[in-house]
């Protein structure tokens, strides 16, 4: 059994991009500028955004924080999105989700010129990328597809479960599962809350990926031997014992299925890093996508 | 066993279609307004533009067919499409594939605007389906869709197996029964050229949906007892005994696995006329679309 270090992976990653951005500069160009819209108080949102600003920092990316209050108006913050969109200093921004009950997120989504779109939530980049074109991949999903690249996992015609069918990860990691590629060219099954008989599917499988958000729902009576396991749950469990008063915990009893895996990922420090890396790699992608007239 | 009658329910469309042009005429609006551009001389995409065209006649829709010579230079299908977008008279067009070699579709489909776009082939619409928000849906897929809702197949919970992934039918309907409705809901698994075992997959299936374009690919050692079956293949085999010297065959060894079927669309007259009707669906659409400023 192997652990997937994606701890590792990510300040690797971290470190080429470090690297292009020294090259970017000495060529004279300008290192890329991530902004990030912040909309409200939220705690965990905070910490999210607060390590993205911090990230950018550490490969020498410009960045800039917009923090905008809970009540804002909606047609406040369309305009608020439309002036980074016009914005030639920046090359790529996200507007941190959740956002407030009044505001119809759909709508913020599209607003986001999909050429600035480093999340890879606009349909239009959606569209791309379940097209098998060119564009802006999501970010956790693309941090899987970098993890099981780097480790060399064979994916060609493996039978893949994905847990989980949401817009941010089930729906996009199964379709990039099963794109023609390397990583790609699985056979790729998404099972959700109205499969019948679930762990029919998951014993099966050669490779789980689990976006789940229940702590410990996948059990080691539910895998095979030899089993790739991908955790993308990350749901904060009250725990008095810890400094924070919480741990994280992901979808999968790891310490009884990594008795049977070949490979897996721990919460945290598997999935969770891949995220931020991706983000900032979207970001050095945008700068190049603009440049070249995109 | 039940067939599936998609001659039948493609013409109930159009009758349902009809009414609604004869609903907008008799309120003074004009009716909706399909253009089709072909490219060349190509004998099946000839046939296909042809049925289209008299499609929209059959139901009331004008239609304008726009002929242009194989050997069109890109920059001049670009400038037409170009056209087509601006032109207020016209609520959808399509352009029929494929292309000549020396055009680059992927840059033909994306110069199309997503609001005229009745083929859902852009990716802003691509993207709009797979995240379960309000456009146009491929036509073949959307017709799949239809036959389950009309013949009310129960989805819901259902394994079902999607044979093929191109861009046109396999993913788009593998995504379509994944997400959150009726019909939907599915368990879904999308099988291909690389899948090891395929049979192990379309034995435990309660619905086959086939779009690979092989004949007689799908036989009945390879399904279950009450399975329900769609057949997309629409393959053309040499046969001197046809006056036109061919037939149309489908994926599905039909007499041998309709023994074994509860449903099961033949070829022809399953889902063959549905996919016009559905593009007929589609442009009644574009028309409430653009007038609602979409």
């Amino acid at each position: 059994m192997e652990i997937i270090d994606g701890k590792k992976i990510s300040n690797q990653i971290k470190e080429e991009i470090k690297y292009e951005v020294q090259n970017i500069i000495s060529k004279g160009d300008k290192p890329p500028h991530l902004a990030a819209v912040l909309v409200g108080e939220d705690g965990a949102s905070l910490t999210y955004v607060g390590s993205k600003v911090s990230s950018c920092k550490q490969v020498g990316f410009k960045s800039t924080l917009v923090k905008l209050p809970e009540n804002i108006k909606e047609i406040d913050l369309l305009s608020k999105i439309a002036e980074l969109n016009d914005n030639k200093e920046i090359d790529g921004f996200i507007v941190q989700l959740p956002l407030p009950k009044h505001i119809d997120e759909e709508k913020i989504l599209l607003a986001v010129n999909p050429n600035k779109d480093v999340d890879g939530f606009h349909p239009t980049n959606f569209g791309k990328m379940a097209l098998n074109m060119k564009t802006f991949i999501p970010a956790t999903p693309f941090g899987i597809m970098e993890l099981l690249k780097r480790y060399k996992i064979e994916t060609s015609g493996k039978n893949t479960v994905v847990i989980g069918r949401s817009n941010i990860v089930g729906r996009p990691i199964s379709i990039l599962m099963n794109l023609k590629g390397i990583p790609g060219d699985s056979t790729v099954t998404v099972v959700h809350s109205r499969t019948v008989n679930l762990e029919s599917y998951t014993k099966n499988a050669d490779i789980i990926i689990s976006a789940l958000g229940i702590p410990g729902f996948v059990k080691k009576e539910m895998v095979k031997k030899g089993v790739v396991i991908i955790d993308v749950g990350i749901t904060r469990v009250k725990d008095n014992n810890s400094t924070r008063g919480y741990v994280i915990r992901g979808d999968v009893d790891f310490n009884s299925v990594k008795e049977k895996a070949s490979y897996i990922t721990p919460v945290p420090g598997g999935v969770g890093p891949m995220t931020i890396a991706m983000l900032l790699k979207n970001t050095l992608l945008s700068k190049s996508l603009l440049k070249n007239n995109y």
